[in-house]
């Protein structure tokens, strides 16, 4: 069979967010654990360090122009997450989130009691006269957002709102939880500020991890934010879990010190560059009546299906077809304005982990089922 | 300064359980983590195993002579005590605990919405009449029992005993939790069975860890249960972590593997059984009035002082004297009775981590002090 036909014949999975087997630099990670089992022993193997591994906290503090009691590391960044909830949230609290957002983190507010409502999304990030219509009708305990090539959407926050959202949050009193996993796989223009750095108020809380930098499997995520606030993170996860999983930690400390993260995430997105440039332009070429949010970086790109799209069962019938696809209301909460969710218009095609033929012959899959 | 002087002048940790630095087999592990990394990277690294690394849930339901879907591997067994709570336990429901038992336990019940009671711990275990008793009043989510070389006591449940809690659990209709985390480290005496072993009901779940046979640092931890209840925690575990960590998992696979589990428990017990015997023998000897649990293994001595001991601020009187305890009050619940527990009176004597001249000069302190 050519190449075409194997693809043809193939499963093609839009699913996840996950890093193919070839972005995982399995050599090098093997010699850094090896290295710090041996070489620091005595912190790596032991309990203790319930803030996360010192000296990645360092790095991180550094990276970050934070002092290290500003930096939680945890097992991964969805942990993190569910922590800061339990913190912030009190029963019936509303927390409020980009619509569509990623849709773990709509389960982790909700299951800490949280009720969840979604602000609508636009190209340039979330719709922030709509954010402020339902901030004059309630204040969350925060707001979450990813800023950077967002999950599901690949949406980016221009300059502009992030301004308006941090000033937003000091007026109002409102966290804002910045999640910021894809920041650093930009494919296209340049970075804009994080929103920590244009908070003069202390309302920004920044979470990432190294889940899609160099393994997700490392589960290693870190949280930035005020000292009290990390202080009161710090009990509740010792509570939880005792202390935090140290050799992944150290290795991934040992990886950063050695200098091959940034060599790393450059061989990732020349990986990844032709596989969103075929991603984008299938989509434009086969569903010209969608409307694509433009992604510059990171694992998605978010379709919003025309109004007339045959949405029945999407999932289902794509799945006969061969194309493995996430169902679009997993990644809605409730509505600001009492509607019920889009969600079943709405597609999220990841593109990091399906080679470019995969990518065209999967979208055209979608493009015949709508 | 001779090592008499030496250890006279030194501060003395009888306080958290952990393994001393020496035993953590650095050499091993740094290879068995190369090895699993290079190897099976693209499940080690990546995203999944959502019940934990699939060959290390095999080795452990050869072990305990149960299949795959009755176990689950998560990040340290006080993570899957947190979860199973969640799940079992409603607001103001009761769990059951020995009294004393181990403090982290507690708190993690309580967190989660239980009002912990304490029954009373015997010399071969729990109070099975004051069990009784209490249970007539009312049925808790769980008992949770550490059977084999208690945390804080070391007390062992007899078999005599073991058979009726098991009865007590299928009777009135309620779950044990038996954390054995210490079971294998035995100085001296034979095996008595697992709850799990005697149980036909299907009411015992059983919670270890690697944490003190190999590291603490690693926090793997694994839970058995029915099939009904693992499904049920992998997917409360998959929303709070979304995956557990899998190097340190697959390391300790790894290190199962090779066969050096069972060799590293055999230098532990070398290691730890003069410690234990020096600490035995100096209770008798420099606190000839305080009842001292019988510990036949693991890492605790725990010791009731008499009535009229001076128990004032004893912990601050003891770090005034280089001898930092953990205060007794943190390992007791809500007594069975209505009465005020006697922590003031109990002190946890671990021994591992310290070494046998530490451990008279210790002893011969806190005798000094009350």
């Amino acid at each position: 069979m050519s190449t075409d036909q194997k693809t043809q014949s193939q499963q093609i999975l839009f699913t996840r967010g996950v890093p193919p087997a070839e972005a995982l630099p399995a050599e090098d990670l093997g010699e850094c654990f090896d290295s710090v089992v041996r070489n620091d022993t005595s912190v790596v193997l032991q309990y203790g360090q319930q803030r996360g591994y010192a000296p990645l906290r360092k790095q991180l503090a550094e990276e970050y122009g934070v002092s290290d009691d500003e930096v939680l590391v945890g097992n991964g960044s969805l942990q993190l997450q569910d922590l800061l909830s339990k913190h912030l949230v009190n029963e019936e609290d509303a927390v409020f989130t980009e619509q569509p957002s990623y849709d773990r983190s709509i389960l982790t507010f909700r299951r800490n009691g949280a009720r969840v409502t979604g602000i609508p999304l636009e190209e340039d990030g979330i719709d922030v006269e709509r954010l402020e219509r339902a901030l004059e009708r309630e204040v969350p305990a925060f707001l979450y957002l990813v800023p950077d090539f967002q999950n599901p959407t690949g949406a980016t926050l221009s300059l502009e709102k992030r301004r308006r959202v941090v000033e937003l949050a000091e007026r109002y009193g409102f966290y804002i939880l910045e999640d910021i996993p894809y920041r650093k796989l930009r494919y296209r223009g340049e970075d804009l500020p994080l929103l920590r750095e244009l908070d003069s108020a202390g309302r920004v809380i920044t979470v990432s991890s190294f889940s899609k930098l160099l393994s997700p499997g490392m589960r290693v995520g870190f949280m930035i934010g005020s000292k009290g606030l990390i202080d009161d993170l710090t009990g509740l996860a010792e509570n939880t879990y005792l202390a935090p999983v140290l050799p992944t930690q150290a290795a991934v400390s040992e990886y950063i010190g050695r200098g091959m993260l940034a060599p790393n995430v450059e061989s990732l997105k020349e990986l990844y560059r032709p596989r969103w440039e075929a991603m984008t332009s299938s989509v434009k070429q086969e569903l010209p009546g969608a409307t694509m949010f433009t992604s510059n970086g990171g694992f998605f790109v978010g379709v919003m299906l025309p109004e007339d799209a045959n949405t029945q069962n999407l999932v289902g019938r794509a799945k006969e077809q061969g194309l493995v696809l996430t169902p679009g209301e997993s990644f809605f909460a409730d509505s600001d304005d009492g509607e019920p969710p889009r969600g079943e218009r709405f597609v999220r095609l990841p593109f990091c982990a399906v080679t470019t033929d995969q990518i065209e012959e999967g979208v055209s899959r979608l493009a015949g089922l709508v």
